[in-house]
């Protein structure tokens, strides 16, 4: 089942995957198409990005719930003041004034990536728009994870899923994308929706232990992480769930983990892996996919570990021989 | 005179230009139109790159008369061996099966750019391929610090240079880039050639004291700028000479330099500043433009600096607005 969307994710002996976190929020603007687009162009295997509905259902990628400021103008230039507004509260074109080119270095989000470019002009993309780059024939190797963030503080919130799971379930269909899309949450009954709304397309479980932090500037997911530690095993609840791959914080994962996701046919898919001897740790447990700010560093530790990011049997084009 | 070509590398109080070297070597892999393609985009001020002549007479951009073993694989995708071939005994489709598009991370070289992307079959360009790419409309404001290297070693040296002189002006023409270009050398004898062969456009002087040592894996050019240290005073040597630009080694450069070669009408632009600190300590000199690996920093310590790398009069498209 699921070989096509899948096998981008998929490592082997030789190969672990590497997914542009964000793009690659390390060196772009995170969630925007230029960013999308260089990390496709350097040959990653896969992108992961957040999308979550507009005021009037449109599917955005974006990651907090509300814009961030320390990544925010507004269309005449100003760093967003508190309260910042709700993505569920604004229409699409209300979203697309604002500019999520730049970070604020006067902030502490802004202080952790030293490295990302500052760019002018670039709104929160549509789902839809990073589809379509996608689909050109050179990112035809590029694997999505799609990942569907929820928010528990949204009026009729059942509901609210529902419709969120249907809008993007809708315009992933519409671009002929469902074989490349893997639907990627921390809300464990938002994936049982999208089996239900979209069982063309697997699911990739996510897992945060409540023992490690959030990161700084960035909405939680430990809402939803809150039972994980009662499960006998985590990778057990993911295949009985009916979930393809579990993407744990990459300091939850051992070598255990890994071999018993694997005896139970899951991928392995840690996050979010930005420092050389973290990545190091992965390569060592065999994972089949690290997701990661910088994939640059992780094409390094890779050749270091006389790995590739690419498989034997890939078809791929000219720019995407194995290292 | 040069008003056009010397925008781009010309600061001011709320300004000091960025350019990036090689492309920015620090994240794309140097000397390559993928390189100057995404360094452009990202909105920088003007591009540094480096110019030869092949076996028969081709324009190209690359460091170092030999191919340098720590970026460059053959067609079959093997690191090169010693001994690596010399530029100027390559024809152009020789040379153009080679593959620049990556570190060898097990290279001292290759070490030095731990955030480089690694690419596959990545042509040494043409210059003729940059200036093509330049020319697109978004490009438009972004000026071309075309270093010529001279080549002590080759036979016939003084026809050698020449010949470079003669095959490059012609290039920059059919393209009608004389107004963006600007030509840089630590060969002062080869700038002379340029002023009479090509006074359409102006020259930029590099200067390099020998205190300080040259980076690893690259090819010294120390050999030009032997007899500095005799110079009472580099700048006026450089108004002397007819330049425009002062590009020194950053290390080499003060306070009461920057002010004398001010007075004297010259632009300051010191090279290559890749860290951090270095690049605040240029700032508080009031350079007019700093050569960089890596754009992003030095956009990071201009915002800190409440400066932009855009000037208010520029004429710029919506990308560029200034921070």
């Amino acid at each position: 089942m699921f070989t096509q969307q899948l096998a981008s994710f998929k490592g082997d002996q030789s190969c672990i995957r590497v997914v542009g976190h964000r793009g690659a929020r390390g060196i772009m603007p995170e969630n925007t198409l230029l960013g999308f687009e260089w990390t496709m162009k350097m040959g990653v295997s896969a992108l992961e990005f957040d999308v979550m509905i507009t005021k009037d259902h449109v599917p955005v990628i974006v990651h907090n719930h509300h814009l961030n400021g320390a990544i925010t103008r507004t269309a005449e230039g100003q760093w967003l003041n508190t309260p910042e507004p709700r993505i569920s509260e604004l229409t699409y074109d209300e979203l697309a004034q604002y500019d999520v080119g730049g970070l604020n270095v006067f902030t502490e989000y802004g202080q952790r990536f030293p490295e990302q470019i500052f760019m002018h002009r670039q709104q929160v993309p549509k789902l839809a728009d990073l589809l379509a780059l996608a689909m050109q024939p050179d990112f035809a190797h590029v694997g999505l994870m799609l990942e569907i963030k929820s928010d528990p503080k949204v009026d009729n919130f059942q509901m609210h899923r529902e419709e969120t799971v249907a809008a993007v379930a809708d315009v992933v269909r519409q671009a002929a994308m469902t074989s490349r899309t893997i639907l990627h949450s921390f809300d464990w009954e938002l994936l049982h929706l999208c089996q239900q709304a979209a069982p063309e397309m697997p699911t990739s479980f996510l897992s945060q232990l409540p023992a490690h932090d959030d990161d700084k500037g960035e909405d939680s997911s430990l809402v939803f992480s809150q039972n994980l530690k009662q499960l006998p095993s985590i990778p057990k609840a993911i295949a009985e769930a009916g979930g393809y791959i579990w993407a744990p914080h990459f300091k939850d994962v051992t070598l255990a983990d890994v071999q018993e996701a694997r005896n139970l046919g899951l991928l392995v898919a840690p996050w979010t892996v930005n420092d050389p001897k973290d990545m190091g740790q992965m390569i060592q447990l065999g994972v089949d996919a690290i997701v990661t700010d910088y994939p640059a560093r992780l094409q390094r530790e890779l050749i270091k570990n006389e790995l590739r990011w690419q498989r034997q049997d890939d078809i791929s084009n000219a720019t995407l021989t194995s290292a």
